[in-house]
């Protein structure tokens, strides 16, 4: 993994009916924003849910494409109708869409030559010149071309493969948090956290978030940034802020 | 609520540092999708999830509710620097920003005169015009201005406001769904699933989702219409191909 020394970024294309209709709630964004920031240094700036048609898919692979580092879509990569990731990716970018020679003999050596129905050569086939991610634990791969990155849907299966991405990734400058939980109100320092994200603007993101603990209201404050020392310097004034409103800290 | 007897669509846009992190799992698309699918008819077509910032949530504001019925937001509605989303909407459609009078006073009334300080008087500020969205759950209400709205990020908040949006949503075509469970392989069907789309094409919507369950691998066929009629035709033809097939069906 080469890396730079400035920010990267990156969005997310969920593709699927299921996520759209209610039925499935998505766990693949929250699983793959933590694992690019922490492992990458890579942070997600959007992220879409789309239905299963080509139209839509083209024209969003395009319009994130072009406005991020990387894109990583997932879902839509499997052997039925409604998988049409692969060809619409293919689409967008106008190469080619057809088998992968080594991803059909991943397949065929996992189902046996008989088994190797018209449905799974199927998940063999993307935008010629693509290269695979492998898939530990259902072998099917995903694949990368350009700057987007092809997973499947199924949470556990995309686990197993996310460390295959790693390679073909430019690291950017990692992001670190540090949070602090006040036992009070937002609406009791909203105004100092507005002074403060003043004070420490385009260098460190302050989000605040309220919680119910212990029966108790409070706020965590969350404190993103690429300096590590600069967000030492807000957990001192935080600290400060917090004995002179007497507000009390909640040790975790 | 009105009646259309046409298909009427939603976008949802997820306002919110926290999740794009990874921090916070996002828990309200897929309530909302399936309240406003159940509830009123509207299917969801597109879900975006963005940051804290200004400039993008005008410039989503304006795609979205240009490109669909009805704009959901959620969250960015607090007291603090971060809630930005009122200001922002008005930005987008160049409406002055300002304090609702009615706001005002159920905010003001709640917190008590002596406890009703800036950041809880921000709360009453939107834009001019905006019908409000009762909150019966912590006072703050959420708004709606043109054909989007805001409601807060805490999903027990937002879920306890929801029915409150319906008075100003034009019901559309109700969607109703049929699921029918196989014991097999997504590729064993995937033939036939695409001949039966194609039979059904513009009327149905069939889906493909691998499961496990007792064990063993099995298929959820979800098939989607606003006609009843075309879902029992499509479900005669899969218990047709189960049983041609020699296909166990899982009874739930």
């Amino acid at each position: 993994m080469k890396k730079k020394n400035k920010k990267v970024n990156a969005a997310i294309l969920i593709i699927g009916n299921e996520i759209l209709s209610g039925r499935t709630q998505d766990k693949n964004t929250a699983f793959i924003c933590n694992w690019l920031n922490e492992q990458c240094g890579i942070s997600v700036s959007e992220v879409r849910i789309i239905p299963d048609k080509q139209k839509i898919i083209v024209k969003n692979i395009l319009e994130l494409s072009k406005n991020f580092n990387y894109v990583f879509t997932t879902g839509g990569i499997g052997p039925t109708h409604d998988d049409i990731t692969a060809v619409s990716i293919s689409k967008a970018f106008k190469i080619k869409y057809g088998f992968h020679e080594e991803a059909f003999k991943i397949l065929e050596n996992y189902y046996g030559k008989s088994n190797f129905n018209d449905g799974r050569k199927k998940m063999a086939k993307m935008p010629i010149g693509s290269k695979l991610i492998y898939n530990p634990s259902s072998a099917a791969p995903g694949f990368m071309i350009r700057n987007v990155i092809s997973l499947p849907g199924v949470p556990s299966i995309l686990n197993s493969m996310i460390e295959n991405c790693k390679p073909y990734l430019v690291k950017g400058l990692k992001v670190f948090s540090k949070t602090i939980n006040f036992f009070t109100v937002e609406s009791s320092i909203s105004k100092q956290l507005a002074f403060l994200q003043k004070k420490y603007k385009g260098k460190i993101d302050i989000g605040s978030y309220p919680f119910f603990r212990l029966g108790k209201i409070g706020v965590s404050v969350v404190n993103r940034s690429s300096s590590k020392k600069k967000l030492e310097n807000v957990h001192k004034d935080l600290i400060q802020l917090a004995k002179v409103k007497k507000i009390q800290i909640l040790k975790i």
